[in-house]
C-alpha cells in the first residue's frame, strides 16, 4: 500500500540517497521513524535513568527492549496484562525487541543448542529455560512490540570455519521458522545475518534470507570484540548484499564514528548501550575536536561552561561541567541521569544531522569531518 | 519596606490565619515562597534523582542544601567560582542552607566542643576540621544562599538537664555570634531553638533569641528519635513562644501528618529527606485511606492503575503501579527517580492544599481528615 505522499503505511520507504548513504522512513502501527536512526536501549523496559518524556525531548523516535530480559522478568504475560509493551514502558512510539539470542549466548549459561532451540539457565535464579525460534516470536508478539527480531545463534569468537558454517545454516533455518511463527500482521519481523568476518558466508546469509519476505535485515555478530577495522571491512562488502528496498539494521553499533561509517555504507538503523552506559560512568560525547570527555577528570572541577554549548539538552542548558563533575565525585545519581540524557541527545542530534546532510547531498563532508575528529580518540563499546 | 500589595520586599509577611495555622510569604533576592511550605532536601547540592526543571514542575518554591556537606565537597570556594549556589545547582529560586550543626553532631566524629566552636574529623577522609558560628555563616555567605542557619549544638539524646542547660546557653551565645558574623544584607539569618522536651528551656531559648533581629526562628532538636507524641507536645506549647511576625521553621519534619499537625500549631516552613529517601526505597505517599504504600509489594505486580489517580506528576501520568513495581524488582534507577518525584509532588501539593484551606478558613477539616487517615499508618523519619 502506498500513501499519497509516496510513503507506505507500514514498513520501509526509501526516500533518497547520497552516495551509498540512504534516507527513508519506517512505518509501524505505533508511528513511523526516520532513517538513518538510532534506538536508545531499554533492556528491561527502561532506558536507564531517562524517563519517556525526556526520551521524546532528546529526539528519540524508536526504542529497543530486550526479549530475553523481559521474558524472565516480569514475563510477557505480565507485560500483556499491564496493557502491552507500549503502555507498560510509557513509550508510545515504535518499539523493536532484540530476540534475546545475543544475551543467551553471551551470558554463557548454555546447556545445549539443538536444531529445536537453545536450553539454558536463567542468570537470575538458575531456572532451566528453553527458547526456540517460534517461542522467541511468540514472546515478542505477546509483549506487543512493533518489530520482532528472529532468534539467531551467535557463535563464540574464534570458532573454526566449519563450525561457523554449520551454525550459520541453522541460524538461517531458525530465521525462516521465526518468520513462519508470526501471528499478527502488525508485527514486522527482521532477519539477522551472521557469518563472522567471511565475505562468502555473509553473502550466503544475506541471499538466503532475502528469499523470505522479511520486513528488514539486520547485520549481527559485529561489535562483539573484533577490531574496528574488521567491522568496517565487513560493512564495506556486506551491506550491499542486503536487499536495497528493505531497512538495514546494524546491531549493537556503536560510537558516533562507527555510525557515520556504517551509514556511508548504506546502513539505516542502529542501537547501542554506549550513550547511556558511558554516561553512567561519566563519559560525555561532545561536538568538539575532542569528541568525548570524562567529566570526572579534575580539569573540569572549576569549569563554568556547559558540557557542550551547542547542545539543547537539559544538562547543557542548566548545569556547568564543574557541577556535573561534583555530582560524579560525590556519587549523586543526578550525574548519571544528566550525562545519559546528554549522550542520547548527542546521538539523536547526530542522526538528525546525518539525515539533513544526506538530503542536502553533503554527507561526504560530514563523514570526512567525523573520521578526522575521531582519529586520535578511539573508544570501545563494552557489552 | 512595604510593597504596594502590603508584602515586604524581603523577609516574612504574615497574610492570614485560620486558628493557629498561618499563611504568608517570605521574600528573598532570588524570589519569594509562600508559607506554609516544604523544602526539598538537596544535601550535596542535588535533590537526589530529581533535576531542577522537574523540581519546579513538582511545585517546589525553595530548596535546602547542607553547609557541612558542601563545605567538605566541593568547598565553598569552588561553588563561588562556579557562580554561587544558584548557578551551581541550577536552582534559581530561594535556597536555605542548614548550618551543618546537626550533621557534625550526629556523625559522631566530634573531637572537642568548646565555646569557640567544634573540632571534628571529616567523615570523608578523616581530616581535622574546625567550625565556629562565624565560619558557618561565612561559608553560607560564600555559597551565596538566601537563608543561612545559625550554628547550634545538638545535644546527644538522654543528656541530663544540667548539661542540657549548659549546652543551650552556649547555643544561644553561638546564635548571637552567628548573626553578628553576617556580612551581606541580602542574607537572611534564622535562629534555632533547642531545649529538648523541657517547656521552660524551650521558652528561655525562644525569648533569648527574640532579643536579636533574626529573620526567622527555627525549632531544632525535634524529629531526632523521640516519640511522635513528645514532638507534638513540644509543638503544643513551644510554637507560640516564637515571635509572631517572623517565619517559623520546624527542622527535619516530617510525615504529611506531622506537617499538618505542626501547621495547626503555627509552623510555617519544613524540610525533610522523607519524600526522596522513602521514594528511593519504593515507598510512595498517596491520596488514599492507606496514605503510603510499598510499591515492591507483590500485590502491585499486575496493577494497571497509576500510583495516585489524583496526582499530576510524570510518574502518575505515564506509568502503572505494575511497571513501577517491575522497575524496583529489577533494580532500574528510573524507579527511585519516579517515586522521588512523585513523593515530592505529593508533599508540595499538600502544602498548596494547606495554604488553600487556611485561606478558605477550612484548615480544621483537613487537619481532622489527616489525623484520621494516618491513625493506623504511622511512619518514622529515618535520619
Amino acid at each position: 500500500m502506498t500513501l499519497q505522499n509516496g510513503e507506505k503505511s507500514s514498513g520501509f520507504t526509501l526516500r533518497g540517497a547520497d552516495g551509498k548513504a540512504r534516507m527513508g522512513s519506517f512505518a509501524t502501527s505505533n508511528g513511523r521513524f526516520d532513517t538513518p536512526n538510532f534506538m536508545p536501549v531499554g533492556t528491561r523496559g527502561s532506558v536507564k535513568g531517562v524517563d519517556c518524556e525526556r526520551l521524546h525531548e532528546a529526539g528519540a523516535q524508536i526504542m529497543l527492549v530486550n526479549t530475553y530480559h523481559l521474558w524472565l522478568r516480569p514475563g510477557p504475560e505480565t507485560v500483556e496484562r499491564l496493557g502491552g509493551i507500549h503502555k507498560f514502558t510509557g513509550w508510545n512510539g515504535p518499539i523493536l525487541s532484540d530476540s534475546g539470542g545475543f544475551q543467551i549466548f553471551s551470558l554463557r549459561h548454555i546447556r545445549k543448542v539443538s536444531e529445536e532451540g537453545v536450553e539454558f539457565r536463567s542468570h537470575i535464579d538458575g531456572a532451566l529455560c528453553f527458547l526456540s525460534p517460534e517461542l522467541a516470536v511468540d514472546i515478542q508478539e505477546q509483549l506487543g512490540v512493533d518489530i520482532a527480531m528472529v532468534l539467531d545463534e551467535c557463535p563464540a569468537a574464534g570458532i573454526g570455519r566449519a563450525d561457523l558454517e554449520k551454525s550459520l545454516e541453522m541460524t538461517l533455518r531458525w530465521a525462516a521458522r521465526s518468520l513462519n511463527a508470526r501471528k499478527k500482521s502488525t508485527t514486522s519481523v527482521f532477519a539477522i545475518t551472521q557469518g563472522g568476518l567471511h565475505p562468502d558466508l555473509r553473502r550466503r546469509a544475506a541471499h538466503a534470507l532475502a528469499q523470505h519476505p522479511f520486513d528488514g535485515f539486520a547485520i549481527g555478530g559485529l561489535s562483539v570484540g573484533e577490531k574496528k577495522e574488521s567491522m568496517y571491512e565487513v560493512l564495506s562488502y556486506h551491506v550491499k548484499d542486503l536487499p536495497g528496498h528493505k531497512i538495514r539494521y546494524l546491531m549493537g553499533v556503536g560510537t558516533p564514528e562507527d555510525i557515520v561509517q556504517a551509514v556511508s555504507e548504506g546502513v539505516d538503523l542502529f542501537d547501542c548501550v554506549m550513550p547511556t552506559r558511558a554516561g553512567r560512568f561519566g563519559r560525555a560525547f561532545i561536538d568538539s575536536d575532542e569528541p568525548h570527555i570524562n567529566i570526572k577528570n579534575s580539569r573540569f572541577a572549576l569549569d563554568r561552561e556547559p558540557l557542550d554549548g551547542s547542545c539543547p539538552c537539559l544538562a547543557c542548558l542548566n548545569y556547568s561541567r564543574g557541577y556535573l563533575h561534583h555530582l560524579f565525585k560525590v556519587g549523586e545519581m543526578l550525574g548519571p541521569q544528566l550525562l545519559s540524557l546528554h549522550n542520547l541527545t548527542h546521538y539523536l542530534r547526530l542522526m538528525a544531522e546525518i539525515r539533513e546532510k544526506i538530503t542536502a547531498g553533503e554527507f561526504a563532508a560530514l563523514h570526512k569531518e567525523m573520521r578526522k575528529r575521531w582519529k586520535n580518540f578511539e573508544l570501545e563499546v563494552e557489552k
